[in-house]
């Protein structure tokens, strides 16, 4: 049975309140009391009743975060990160993924939204804000992280996806690629705007566009070296083939890989490959990934401090977004020429702004 | 502001409690009523208070997770495993990483202790079971997954730890591999016993055993690739360099395979290479590396199965030990033979014991 505070009443001789101000460390308790509780608290292993406090203080202490694939490392970065910052100030995370099922994240924000947790941070997989719109009117404080709805005057944490397209294809038009093709990401903001960023670089290199060159499925699903792999094939069939690939995720990049090389061709010789996110294993694939950087760690860092300074407000303070910068890796992958660039890393300070 | 009960028995003229029947699906009230009822809920989009009803039921529909390391595949695969499969009876999933740090550990579960959760699930990262006898003596529920304390009557669900340890060092026995070397894991169960499982096949096969081709570090951090190409770099250095290396897991592995063909030789010609946990993206590696798969989602199937199946008991059941079988994935890292053996797999029945 689990020891509850009237135990300790009982065990000392003191009131229920008085144990109870000894644990909340209020001041009008005498020192000597304080001691004799506090032994006796450590003596009987007493845990606190949390759910109690809660009821209380109306704060559950908890996180909830819906991410769309818990295996793809960039997420599982976000969350480790989002989850060691809060941790030290009592704040848990209770995690949900949503498998890139617009549905099913609608009944996850539904089902976590009933628990009443003190935020709700989410990487959505939905096409449209209307999960968000019910958010707002329960007064749900939320954080979008990684995909943004620009309708939405939501706080955001996330990269600057249009310059991680032009990043990665202008990388690919210094190392001489001329044919630049595009793996596509699904239609979320991060989707539209890397291929945005992939249309400028070209226009602004004067190179031509071609419809052939770009493909990809609307639905980004788990399963995405295969679907790399192939997007690789498709585009390896084309009457021009591509001299340079530019991938709007690692594991596609990843599946192109394999396709490419199991195609009899060399990577970067013949075709140069670039994917986005950096993931950790990069550096150790058949050849070196080069990859745009998204900042993982420092996006549930700052998703972290504004929902800090958001619980610890009397007021709800108005939404912020905070677009960090990417930045260009360079590894084998997409190394054709003598290696000036490699290491260079963007370095321009990250937009923070408030929403109006 | 939240829409509340009492809002809708004011709406409709009704109590609260013929409310709370409604909502609780109590036949003692008219179909009539009931249908005034969820026709309000639904245009007012009322959340039931869910802290409330787990004051009531004394349940939370919470089950606390901890791992060693979110970023490990093998950690991610069991808990989006585990997510999915209590998700449809309404329960949510606490994480929380404890880096495998033992005290980390010790005061998450402290938290998640005072948070009173359903059950705690654990890949445990402590060195003790301490922990694990204050969990017994407050009564809280909880289940081992991976690393087992063997001195515990606790639920558990991993694999054959001695068995994978066999599987991989008879593969590259067959494959004609006759100076072993074992990259170790940690203290813990798994540790141990594949490298027990590593004797053990040796043995059976009169090849001699040499301290020095084993190495590894006591505590497995977060950084496995960076401790697995250091240990590899030790192997290469001694006198009898190894023709085929073991290694705890596959990301110390992956750092193994860097250090090797960054040392100018050949796997699997100069040296056969085989890890653990057969992670998702094994096959596109710079060799695509054969490894012992884990059964890291029927882990977390199975062990979401013995918990639901302790909710719904009356009477706390008796510890269960599920013990799967591993499994022998062969890719290019160790194959030197024809390929007779690629796509052997073990494929006995697991065992399932009460514990006594």
């Amino acid at each position: 049975m689990a020891v509850r505070m009237k135990d300790i009443a009982r065990d000392l001789g003191l009131s229920v309140v008085t144990v109870s101000k000894v644990l909340r460390d209020h001041p009008d308790i005498a020192e000597e009391t304080k001691e004799r509780v506090m032994k006796r608290v450590r003596e009987l292993d007493y845990q606190p009743n949390v759910l109690a406090r809660s009821l209380v203080t109306g704060r559950s202490y908890l996180i909830g975060l819906i991410v769309p694939d818990l295996l793809h490392p960039f997420f599982a970065e976000i969350a480790k990160a989002l989850s060691s910052a809060v941790r030290a100030q009592g704040y848990s995370i209770i995690l949900s993924s949503s498998e890139e099922d617009p549905s099913l994240e609608a009944r996850e924000i539904q089902q976590l939204l009933a628990r009443r947790l003190d935020a709700l941070v989410i990487a959505s997989a939905a096409e449209n804000a209307t999960s968000f719109e019910r958010l707002e009117r329960a007064e749900q404080p939320y954080l979008l992280i990684d995909r943004e709805f620009p309708e939405l005057a939501a706080n955001f944490v996330g990269i600057d996806d249009i310059a991680a397209g032009r990043l990665a294809t202008e990388h690919l038009i210094q190392q001489g690629c001329r044919n630049i093709a595009h793996i596509c990401g699904g239609n979320h903001s991060t989707g539209v705007r890397r291929y945005e960023g992939y249309r400028q670089a070209l226009r602004a290199a004067r190179l031509p566009f071609s419809e052939s060159l770009v493909t990809g499925h609307i639905h980004v699903d788990t399963e995405s070296i295969r679907h790399g792999a192939e997007a690789a094939r498709y585009l390896l069939a084309q009457r021009t083939r591509p001299d340079g690939i530019f991938c709007f995720n690692d594991p596609l990049a990843i599946g192109a890989m394999n396709a490419i090389l199991d195609a009899g061709l060399r990577i970067p010789e013949d075709i140069a490959l670039i994917g986005c996110g950096n993931l950790h294993y990069d550096a150790s694939l058949r050849v070196p990934l080069s990859s745009i950087d998204q900042r993982s760690t420092m996006i549930g860092e700052r998703a972290a401090a504004i929902l800090l300074n958001m619980f610890s407000s009397k007021k709800r303070p108005q939404p912020v977004s905070v677009i960090l910068n990417p930045e260009l890796v360079v590894r084998a992958s997409s190394l054709r020429k003598p290696a000036r660039q490699s290491g260079t890393r963007a370095s321009a300070p990250c937009k923070s702004s408030r929403r109006h």
